[in-house]
């Protein structure tokens, strides 16, 4: 399905199997649907799922900055939603998005997921496909 | 790499950069590593990451029973580990796996995230592979 499916307000049949943490969060993994890379773990509350659900992009909530965090925002990478999974225990959900930019990570990757365990170290495994001076603008 | 290449006990060169939550915990992606399937999302303590990394094979923290947990202990559906990726941020895990058995979910299919939102619902979209009562024996 895609999102427009989804009703403005996601109903109870839809909210009453998850399961929120202690902080009132849910985890929420985002892959990309052509390629089936998984591009970053990230978070929401019951705002930015219904956020979510009613804009049809990926609304997280920032446990750093502490709000509402629409992907893309700034970098211009936004995460279109082409399905929304929950896992067996309602304590997880996937999304299959595309992937606005190609590029979901701060640093200019494809993937957060771009170090990967080799041996006594981590090893650089994804090149920087743009310069997150060039995504975000230079640091004041 | 496969984890036999990974140190017996994991070097601080790979722990440092980990951030664990307020309960010692990381949130760890299961993706086959075959078809890309994303498979489960788990949760690994210290001590599960160093088994795991020794042993080859994923071995969570089990928050319900408050213990580690080999996956496919019962059920004999052991996660092989062929890579170990770790995001941008160093909270979450992905581990690439050859899952045995060609099920992950406790309910017999092969991913857990087995249910997509549809409309006012959730949709069951997979089939189930194998009868729990098959996998684990009767509930007593």
């Amino acid at each position: 399905m895609t999102m427009d499916d989804a009703a403005e307000n996601l109903p109870s049949s839809v909210l009453d199997i998850l399961q929120w943490d202690e902080n009132g969060l849910i985890p929420v993994i985002a892959q990309e649907a052509g390629t089936g890379r998984v591009l970053m773990l990230a978070w929401m509350n019951h705002a930015a799922l219904q956020r979510s659900a009613r804009e049809g992009v990926a609304v997280y909530w920032s446990r750093s900055r502490q709000r509402l965090w629409k992907k893309g925002e700034e970098s211009g990478h936004v995460q279109r939603i082409r399905a929304m999974r929950v896992d067996c225990d309602g304590d997880a959900l996937l999304l299959l998005v595309e992937q606005q930019g190609g590029i979901a990570c701060h640093t200019g990757r494809e993937s957060c997921f771009f170090r990967e365990l080799a041996g006594e170290g981590w090893q650089c495994i994804d090149p920087i496909l743009k310069d997150p001076k060039d995504i975000y603008g230079p640091k004041p």
